[in-house]
């Protein structure tokens, strides 16, 4: 089952990261308790809308740039999008490549 | 404060209504109390992501795309973006007019 906390947890924390800020900074200016926030970034917390708002501001993002992340990586998760990159495949499929037969091309 | 519940609740109940699906049959579905979701849709109770994720099972919508809608709608809220249509002024400024006289090109 898809959860959408972990993903929003790992979005605060990248976004946090992101800007040099550590889990005492943020949960002091978002006035949350260290731990709780710590849970939320590990996705073992559901954070209320009240601490969304509030860890959001303390971290200078938009609430709708927050959700528009954890919305990316929920279609990663869903099958719906790939990540930047891998849409090079690893193998050629098989039926790409069966026309393909270099003895036909050295005989001719 | 921007609520994130209070958009998730109105892009539920959207989404339902579009699929022309009744709170008793969606509740149903996805074993969650009828009188639950309906405080979820008006944005009174926090769903749990577990919930979220029933829900949006039983509405066959994948949570990215759920969660996709509420950013836009946050966005909108936040002043970030502008809803279709909005871009349309109902009034033409006044210094876009103050140029034509048609008093005057009837002396002409």
């Amino acid at each position: 089952m898809v959860l959408v906390r972990q993903e929003i947890g790992d979005v605060l924390r990248d976004f946090r990261l992101q800007k040099g800020r550590t889990l005492r900074q943020v949960a002091g200016e978002a006035s949350v308790a260290l731990g709780y926030l710590s849970e939320v970034e590990r996705g073992q917390k559901e954070a209320s809308s009240e601490i969304l708002a509030a860890v959001a501001d303390a971290l200078d993002t938009p609430l709708s740039v927050i959700m528009g992340e954890v919305s990316d990586r929920l279609a990663i998760v869903e099958g719906l999008s790939v990540p930047l990159g891998s849409h090079v495949p690893d193998t050629v499929p098989a039926d790409l490549v069966s026309g393909y037969r270099p003895e036909l091309l050295a005989r001719g």
